[in-house]
């Protein structure tokens, strides 16, 4: 069984926060336990948040110009959406700008290496505890063909970031050819449930994941895609 | 707190066995379950069968085929993958058409209406328990720009298909202007993470889920994004 735990009283975070600390201050961790941090909390400690002011009538203006320069190329533009690629590889609306739930007057980047991030505070919880434990930094995304966002996984560590099911047999004994799951979305969604959407929960643990698949992982290496590989970029 | 359930024991599933009968058989089911049912078992269950050899010499073409006759319009061809839009609406790698996992010499369909089917199971699971119940029928999807499949619902019944949070307001108390949530997808995610890829566990229940997301629902209702709308068609 998994368990998908909410972690209450996690304090507004600031620049230079130390988010393993507040975390272990607001939750009992078990070993195997991962650790699933909204990215918003993340890039507020990391200080990668600029001035925005939604009011200012060149708000619309000074957003695009945000969303291109954190962009590496747009894939579509509508009115005020763009579709583009950071340059983490992600593609995804706005370049992953989030101009909600930051203070006023500012808007929020991407962390520069999430999966960076999520080893630091991987690093600092296993230090502190002593267990095993992971981290993925999830964040909310689109997709094209269905309405609807989902969290996906941004950054991890120490859990597999896709679990290849190739050459393993399927129940008839037959080769399957390609199974290539990515479970660090899969548990980014899962954390999601339980997270609500007003950005009070940031932290959410998932309890009782598969143990073989904790190991030494990379969002960057494991999930973006290659351009030269993509049938739809 | 929310819980992912195996559940174990369901048998093989042939064509017109009764899958409400074979789940309450296998699960003790609590009121708020969600049951999340693999794509496969339902196609099984609905005879959704087709003859294919994969030893024929001639496999490479009856594949094509039969991909091309489950499709109404293909978005992306290279090599064997096929990336085509369904008359569901769904957009998937070889319309949805399984190759694995079904009795030697047989192709398994996506089921006719995958939300019909959800809602025949929910009201014999209801009508049996006298529980609040939902259903989901989950199948594995790509994705464009990231590596690795995850599950996604492609029919639901009396769990809401997407949350739109629109309208309700930040923790800053500005006005959230779009959040519209799959939350379907995330537990099909979040279901598949409990289930292993051997076809063994077709059934896992998710426990827990907010009880105000406990509605009529539709898929295709709320999920198949019309083409129009796309920005990727």
């Amino acid at each position: 069984m998994i368990s998908i735990v909410p972690v209450q009283g996690i304090p507004e975070v600031s620049q230079g926060d130390d988010l393993a600390e507040l975390i272990l201050g607001c939750a009992s961790l078990e070993d195997g336990d991962v650790v699933v941090i909204t990215q918003k909390v993340i890039s507020k400690a990391e200080g990668r948040l600029v001035a925005f002011d939604p009011l200012d009538p060149a708000a619309p203006d000074a957003r695009r110009r945000l969303v291109l320069s954190e962009s590496t190329r747009v894939l579509r533009e509508r009115e005020e959406l763009i579709i583009s690629e950071t340059p983490h590889g992600f593609v995804c609306a706005n370049a992953g700008v989030d101009f909600s739930n930051v203070v006023d007057g500012q808007a929020a980047l991407l962390p520069v290496d999430p999966d960076r991030s999520a080893r630091h505070i991987r690093d600092a919880l296993r230090a502190r505890t002593g267990l095993e434990l992971a981290v993925i930094i999830s964040d909310t995304f689109g997709r094209p063909w269905r309405i609807g966002v989902t969290d996906v996984a941004i950054g991890c560590a120490g859990i597999a970031a896709v679990v290849d099911m190739r050459g393993t047999t399927d129940v008839f004994g037959r080769e399957l050819v390609a199974t290539e799951i990515c479970t660090a979305d899969e548990i980014a969604s899962a954390a999601e449930l339980a997270k609500g959407k007003t950005g009070r929960i940031p932290v959410v643990i998932v309890r009782g994941i598969e143990r073989s698949w904790f190991r030494e992982s990379s969002v960057k290496a494991e999930i973006v895609r290659p351009p030269g590989q993509d049938l739809f970029r």
